[in-house]
């Protein structure tokens, strides 16, 4: 820093594409703090480290930040400052602000900029001293992308593109550049490898008026993506010259149109790119080539139509949800009968529950690290139990399990609270409040055009009426063999950004997932999947509401039913009659048993 | 039109301070259209004249557009375009959209500009045919003005003007104009009644870093008035030359501002407007004279401050509400024992009620027309009764009242359904599930930086369960001895505007006020007013709630216990013994036995 005249270095936890879970050669904020987060930012000056990260992650980053140099920032909380905020206040005229610019998405950029400009500070986006330092940096991963077949997609990717370049053509764009890599994947119809439970490639797409560019990794592509990339007429090159090739193409794209060169009519070429996942590199790189008065910066026109999924896509879900559903259930059923004996750990728990996700038809991966988190430890709504430290389960309080899988077929996601034995009555109130919370969603109707504030507002009504509450979101879209947190539709009560606005729609996959953290003693939480589906249209116009995807009981042994009110036991039995119904075919001998007592009706 | 060469002619209904209501000289809508609706939009061409107004309005409208040139244009209905869009289809390149900039928000007026800008079109913003060709125009309303003591608004005009200038510095502005009537008025603490059921004068306020000048009609201006702002250093201007004056000074004080002049840094003056209701033509007239890059368009610095009611202010509001309450329990005895005997009519039954307000300490005015709606009348929400039209009040069926007053002490708003005899079990269903409504979020308990979205949200869901709906917001602002709506804050369950996301604060008054209404059938609205406390802070943060202001019961014969749920019944049998509390004191004999009954317990 001293070398490059940098007062102030910024580091984010994210990729080259905005990736919320990344590789490790992408990880520098791990590499840097030893914090393990997501959703990290460091502020280092010549004086101070200063780590910022969310609520998810309060309780773990401060035991791996403890005895470090790094102060601890709790975004959100009381009286603790925004990186903006703090920033605002910190920089002095003529101070350095330096960043790597591919690690930051232009729009997060901008903020920067504006406060660096603000301040009379000069601004790094260049600033990337891991290159250097960071001697046992992994490699990036490689891995071979393959093709999915359209019974798989529902969609070959010719009809997505055509619809990509209808939206671009609204708004009025020649050229497009994806940076997502779930975007990407989409649109392809392929899938990579490269993040760990997330099925993508390391990739950009670039699409022209004249054709369709697809940067990879030369090691990651096979013979049968070389075929299907001629078929379609998509040009693959090296994702570790993207940069290059663009710098080169975009500049002479906008040099020499030929329409307009033989018309004598010059139109600038426009550009389309998501300010939010496009790196302020990437946008910098663009405005430098064609002019940045020629860029339109609007959301990725494949993210509504992958938020939205189709009827193919919807009946493999279904079908990959209940196959899903069975396993959690025959986990639970094991779990009921050996916490007790006392040889179960965090971790034996969640691999046992791995196996049996495993033998499932289509099974490729985790589509998360599963959260196993016995008592205290489930306090910490993103803890997962390691080798070195891991809980034994006995047979009192709480065991949450948080888990998916990635299947041909879908993206799974489910969290059960599993209760075992001794509860107080409390730990019992809590468990009834995070189950009608749970309930009220899955059964909410709403009308269309309703947003996710007021979905969460349904959710979290019965904390609330409690003086509760939880600090994450009720519920974040999940992708098809692909991300497990997928946008743009949420479910939050407060606004982080305005895409935290979008209208729920049929076809979305959303997570309905509620919980209670009481530090040092337990975590609740409990999540089921919905698909939004149409409910009905009458003279007020067209209702909506969610169909569950999955099919695994609420524990009934920590459940006070006094606590509830009539409407809401009759949400629960209902919600019992279908788990039986769905799963019950599928179990058999004391898995069956459990199942049927576990789903048997709750009276008032 | 012809004569100079206008091809859309625009008409609002709104005045030169974006008020909601406004006086009979501004009614230019009214007399052009014969449409009474409030927030109307008229678009004239040659061959077409089209009228764009909202929900509450759309039966009352097309009444009275029957047999007209006008289409009526429901707003937000699905098909139906909205202005913008139908300008943006409609305007040709060369033609000419104009309309009185005086009667638009420069926000609004905004829009036109740019469609036309967009399309190829000319502007004209100064197009007033009314001033020549409405030949019976009424006279500007001009009626004294009155000064407030500090008793009754808890904070002199000096304090405020202090909270002002400091919201100007944070935004670096060195001097204010004041257009919104109600933001004047609560800033002077002056009142006047220039229009109808709304304690304003129509003025304006211009605020330097060396005066404060205030623009009255000379006919308002009071021996009291002129002694009170010699003593607070506030030179009155003369409402009828407000922009020749300010052309004059704001060019003057641009050019030759004594402090820059003595150091010979030429600063230029930053001027603060709330572009929502400043007009078009006023904000013109300050960007001719200090220069577009000059004004700071950014909401008034009094909204938030008149928004959040002060320790006086709230205490005589809880008494101003309490007597109300008691008038209005004594009307709904008096209309249950007489509407039998079919000798009332909506007309006779309001006048009662307005005759019942008058008696009481303080009483001003009507905070609004009285709204009294028998049956299928009050499926008109805003729907009143006049001498040609009105009916006679039966033994059967719904009564809707929804009525306020203006009281030195406060504004009053409160609507109950009474219930006459015969109802069908429908009825009594939607009686039912709006009682719900409004008792889930009179009892909401939220956390601090929640939104009216977030609010609304558990208002409806009760509605929604059911597949209904009503077209109108949960809840509004209101005033204190001023406007009965009043923002920021408002309950509504989709964005308009920014605003709509406005955070509640303690202190804040807002209507409670789900509604059902079956065209041709019946309405039912019930409305209780409610100020926002602080309910609790724990570890999870600030919890708020509402303090009920209204105590009128909610009919008990419309009612089916059976179909809420017990902690339904709870909220109800807690309201009712607060009604009973707080109004058996001021009642007696059949009111008092009337009371009694209309409060007791209810059981699942």
């Amino acid at each position: 820093m001293r070398e490059e005249g940098v007062s102030y270095y910024l580091i984010s936890s994210s990729d080259e594409h905005a990736s919320e879970y990344v590789g490790d050669y992408d990880k520098t904020s791990l590499w840097l703090s030893g914090c393990s987060s997501d959703n990290v930012r460091i502020l280092i000056s010549q004086t101070k480290a200063l780590l910022w990260t969310d609520g998810r992650y309060f309780i773990s980053a401060a035991q791996e930040l403890e005895n470090s140099e790094y102060v601890l920032m709790k975004s959100g909380q009381t009286g603790v400052p925004s990186l903006c905020d703090y920033l605002d206040v910190s920089l002095k005229e003529g101070d350095c602000l330096a960043y790597d610019g591919r690690t930051f998405s232009y729009a997060e950029g901008l903020q920067y900029h504006n406060l660096a400009e603000k301040q009379g500070c000069e601004l790094n986006n260049r600033f990337a001293p891991q290159d250097r330092l960071w001697i046992d940096r992994p490699n990036r991963a490689s891995h071979p992308v393959i093709v999915l077949k359209e019974d798989l997609t529902g969609e070959s990717y010719a009809d997505k593109l055509s619809g990509v370049r209808a939206a671009m053509a609204a708004k009025g764009a020649d050229q497009l550049i994806l940076s997502k890599l779930d975007d990407i994947m989409w649109l392809l119809n392929i899938r990579g490898a490269d993040i760990a439970c997330n099925p993508v490639a390391l990739s950009y797409f670039w699409l022209t008026d004249r054709g369709a560019f697809l940067f990879l990794q030369k090691s990651e592509i096979t013979e049968e993506l070389r075929t299907y990339a001629r078929e379609q007429e998509i040009t693959l090159e090296d994702y570790n010259e993207t940069f290059e090739i663009l710098s080169g193409r975009l500049a002479d794209s906008a040099a020499k149109d030929p329409d307009s060169a033989m018309t004598g009519d010059q139109k600038p070429i426009k550009l389309m790119l998501d300010p939010r996942s496009s790196s302020d590199a990437m946008v910098s790189l663009a405005a430098s080539c064609l002019g940045a008065e020629n860029l339109i910066l609007a959301a990725n026109p494949t993210e509504m139509m992958k938020a939205v999924k189709n009827s193919v896509e919807i009946s493999h879900i279904r079908e990959v949800y209940l196959q899903d559903s069975v396993a959690v259930c025959r986990f639970i059923a094991y779990v009921k009968k050996h916490a007790r004996e006392g040889n179960l750990t965090e971790l034996s728990a969640a691999r046992y529950l791995e196996g049996l996700r495993a033998e499932l038809p289509g099974y490729l991966d985790l589509s998360f690290e599963t959260i196993c988190a016995y008592n205290a430890n489930a306090a910490m709504a993103h803890y997962a139990p390691t080798k070195d430290d891991c809980a034994r389960i006995e047979g009192r309080g709480f065991l949450l399990v948080d888990s998916g899988g990635q299947y041909l077929g879908g993206t799974t996601d489910v969290t059960r609270t599993i209760c075992l034995g001794e509860l107080t009555d409390s730990m019992r109130e809590d468990f009834t409040t995070v189950a009608v919370s749970n309930l009220r969603l899955l059964f909410a109707r709403f009308m269309e055009d309703c947003s996710g504030m007021v979905l969460d507002a349904i959710a979290r009504e019965p904390l609330w009426e409690r003086h509760k509450n939880f600090n994450h979101g009720t519920g974040h879209g999940i992708g098809y063999i692909l991300n497990v947190h997928e946008g743009p539709q949420v479910i939050r009560w407060r606004d982080r950004i305005p895409e935290d606005r979008t209208s729920f729609v049929p076809g979305m996959i959303t997570s309905d997932e509620p919980g209670m953290y009481i530090e040092g003693q337990y975590g609740i939480r409990t999540e089921s999947i919905t698909l939004c589906v149409e409910d009905c249209v009458n003279e007020y116009g067209r209702f909506l509401c969610f169909e569950p995807l999955t099919y695994v009981p609420i524990d009934l042994e920590g459940l006070k039913p006094e606590q509830m009110d009539a409407s809401d036991i009759d949400k629960l039995n209902r919600y019992h009659k279908m788990v039986w119904e769905k799963i019950s075919p599928f179990l058999k001998g004391e898995d069956l048993e459990w199942l049927k007592q576990a789903t048997g009706p709750v009276c008032a």
